[in-house]
């Protein structure tokens, strides 16, 4: 999360947390227990997430020079958040020892020792991240080794070697960490986390494990601070497809892809078309010749199969789109598409992907598209027309209201309301239509907005997307809209949203 | 050139070309000299072009099957181009020779040997591309090694080892090269051509350049056909900064942030900020500690002076930023804030993080604020009012007009414009207002604009927060504005944009 500008919510976090775990890591550190509501928020949220793969870490620092640890706030935090496994970070780098922290090599051992040893005496689990330690190693081989060795005496089950400013290379990290995986022995695991400030970071975590590193830090698609972290979406299939490591299952491996995309619409990122193993062109094939070797045999021109990470050959296509999978998914939804219906709902769903509409997160637009080619869908009124006005005044006061004409039940209704922005004052203003006749509707929130613009490039001419998640206080369902125009594509996932809830369906289908 | 959606000119690949020369490269490959009419008139505007440093090559593949080479026309076309040098590429892998072109193992080196004699009786320097070298080194490292020999034998000066489908590691990157090398001995000079489909493109030519080779072939930012091409703006530092390696002179490395940018404004995309090296985000620095650090010595977070790569040194204003931070800011941006005026925008910077803005990535902004609390803000216009109307019709038809009351320079402008959307009609209605007295308007264009929802749980009630991207062909800035309203959120971004064009400030700081 320190990339720039990104920012999630304690609930979409968990989001993340259960999709790292269903990918099958061993580890998940969720930041600072307390460093502020939300990150306490989140740590209180996943003491009651039951995980089957991961364990939770958090994160902190070693105690503060001339302090006690016991004395120390941080480490207090730490030791009393849920989480089994403590992350302490601690310099290993004279240079930082004696131009950041100012402290003794004598103390900063001390510091490290401590820390590690109040965790373990509060029955956590250790692992110490030795920062700036490949900077470290390069200056003074000694002292770096004998920080690893202060944090394993007392007690730290794994010491992991950091890049921290991301300055090695591949060969760099292949030598410090052979004679630290040496010096250690049997001792602790050592594990490897690098940057990618030279655009080394996967390479340099390759190198980190053929050298003995046997734990690898880092993020979904490499996102961090200045140019980001390890890219463990990267860094996974090489293990595991490459290098013969076994990660995790092979099913597991197959959900890469789509844990790539989640965490990237999620910070409302687009997705990397050429990202390696996950990107849409990741697999594209130009011109007769490469097409032909394919078939023939598609090591010709694949450096893995794309199904082993969840990705496919097709440009364009979604997972979702093949005509059997469609007719499948109807199926479980308790739509009945048939044959053509089905043939119909894939030629759709292609042209409307082409045009920026994403079904993957839009569960609910997703059905109504099923249930509109199988004659299965509803409408729950009428638009004739609305009109949305927002003005500043000359005093700099804002006034938004929104007027809906609609027809419900062979009734018209006209309705004005007046809003915080101008999508509230459109979703006021149904509602207050609709509600006489469906008073159930009171239920329904909305429950998150996003917007990205696609094609960004054209400035404010360019193609915006909506998604909407709708709740109901226990099912939630997402809904898009894709438009030039920002307030027709909201307008389009709003009807969407109240829709969906309102299509008939059995009872064990909409729990599902 | 081969990156999805990627096309330039002839003109605009000459300014390419240019830049390339400036930065100091050894070859430029401009394509097969007539694969199309764009492609025959770039060599024509080659042929009349003086270059400092660089090199041209043409770029071809051996014959085709059972013809002899004088009657091959693609070998004609690339030995009758001006490019002195013929870049040759043809098969080494046994299942491509088997499956995909078809021919016997003698066959596949007759081509080779028959294509590279062909040039070389036409005056020609020859680069062979021995494709898919590493597969095929995996597989049979003998006869993969003879195809190197074959071109060597028949007059080729050097021998480039592709990873074409971008299967390798560095460390089979490693041992396939040092073996190629030693093979060729004084023969001929070994090259080194990397994809990255396992994100390892860049690591692989520095582990090809240690391991004997000393031409790398790749491209700027990376871009090319899936994932992408070894990115030369990350190997060249690697290798002059980190590895010891003299490539270009100083002063030409310093032109690499430069370069790399100009690529990515010519084909229309939006420069990473992420990018090693050369991102905006490459050399930002969050918080106290890390400033401080970086103040005492450099080193102790930045694996190399931003200034050698022509990139600048970011201090990312943010929550945690101190008073003397915003000081130091502010005397860059040639702002005189005085300590009172520095107080008071730390209090302002701090209450609107708070309320959602966030200028690390809105540096126009932020100087406006700078610039209000020192007394040296210019305002455009005085806004009297605005109005937005969006009307969805009976007929499905969406109309968008926006309506602006403004005063310039005592005269009052009142101007309505139509727009694909009501942040576009009021951009419009607000350029033709304002256009009238500042015709280099015209100059200035909207790039990028992003959306985002803040604690976006409370639906369509929530903060929005837009960022715009502006650029006047040269420099680009970022402005950022926060509303409940999505309309004035944008209308505050809009005009913080403009209005930063128009500051009075120093051509020197300007340009910065």
């Amino acid at each position: 999360m320190q990339g720039q500008g990104m920012s999630l919510s304690a609930a979409e976090k968990l989001r993340v947390v259960r999709a790292l775990d269903a990918l099958g890591v061993a580890f998940i550190e969720a930041g600072f227990p307390a460093s502020n509501p939300k990150e306490a928020e989140l740590f209180a949220l996943l003491a009651e997430v039951e995980l089957e793969t991961a364990v939770i870490c958090a994160f902190g620092m070693t105690r503060r020079r001339g302090l006690d640890a016991a004395a120390d706030p941080g480490l207090a935090t730490l030791v009393a958040s849920a989480a089994p496994v403590c992350t302490l970070v601690g310099k290993t780098w004279g240079l930082h020892i004696e131009k950041v922290t100012r402290v003794s090599r004598e103390e900063n051992l001390a510091m490290i020792s401590d820390s590690v040893s109040f965790c373990r005496a509060h029955d956590k689990r250790v692992i110490y991240d030795a920062e700036h330690f490949f900077d470290a190693y390069r200056e003074h081989p000694g002292y770096a080794l004998e920080c690893l060795g202060a944090a394993v005496s007392a007690g730290a089950e794994n010491v992991t070697l950091c890049d921290t400013n991301g300055s090695s290379l591949p060969q760099q990290v292949a030598t410090a960490t052979a004679d630290a995986v040496a010096a250690l022995g049997d001792g602790a695991v050592v594990g490897i986390h690098t940057h990618n400030d030279a655009e080394c970071g996967v390479a340099n975590s390759l190198a980190g494990v053929e050298a003995g590193a046997r734990l690898v830090q880092g993020t979904l698609n490499g996102r961090g601070e200045r140019c980001g972290n390890a890219n463990l979406v990267s860094v996974l299939p090489a293990l595991q497809l490459k290098l013969g490591y076994s990660c995790v299952a092979p099913e597991r491996l197959g959900l890469l892809t789509e844990t790539s995309h989640l965490f990237d619409e999620l910070t409302n990122i687009t997705p990397d078309a050429d990202q390696p193993y996950v990107g849409r062109n990741a697999f594209a094939h130009k011109g007769g010749m490469h097409v032909a070797g394919i078939q023939a045999d598609s090591r010709t021109f694949e450096h893995v199969d794309p199904a082993q990470v969840g990705n496919g050959r097709e440009v364009l296509i979604s997972e979702l789109a093949g005509r059997g999978s469609i007719a499948q998914r109807a199926r479980e939804l308790g739509v009945d598409l048939g044959p053509a219906g089905a043939a119909r709902a894939v030629e759709q769903i292609k042209q409307r992907e082409h045009r920026g509409y994403h079904y993957e997160v839009a569960d609910a637009s997703f059905e109504l598209l099923l249930r509109r080619e199988a004659g299965q869908y509803k409408p729950l009124f009428r638009l004739e027309s609305f009109r949305v006005i927002v003005e500043k005044r000359a005093d700099g006061q804002v006034e938004t209201e929104a007027t809906i004409k609609i027809w419900v039940g062979g009734r018209r209704f006209v309705r004005t309301a007046e809003g915080s922005g101008p999508v509230n004052a459109l979703d006021r203003a149904l509602r207050e239509a609709i509600g006489e006749l469906h008073p159930e509707l009171a239920r329904i929130e909305l429950a998150d907005y996003k917007v990205r613009i696609l094609d960004s490039h054209q400035g404010t001419g360019s193609v915006t997307r909506v998604l909407l998640d709708t709740s109901d206080g226990q099912a939630s369902w997402g809904s898009i809209g894709v438009s030039e125009n920002i307030i027709e594509a909201s307008w389009e996932a709003l009807v969407d949203s109240l829709e969906y809830a309102f299509q008939p369906r059995t009872a064990a289908v909409r729990n599902e």
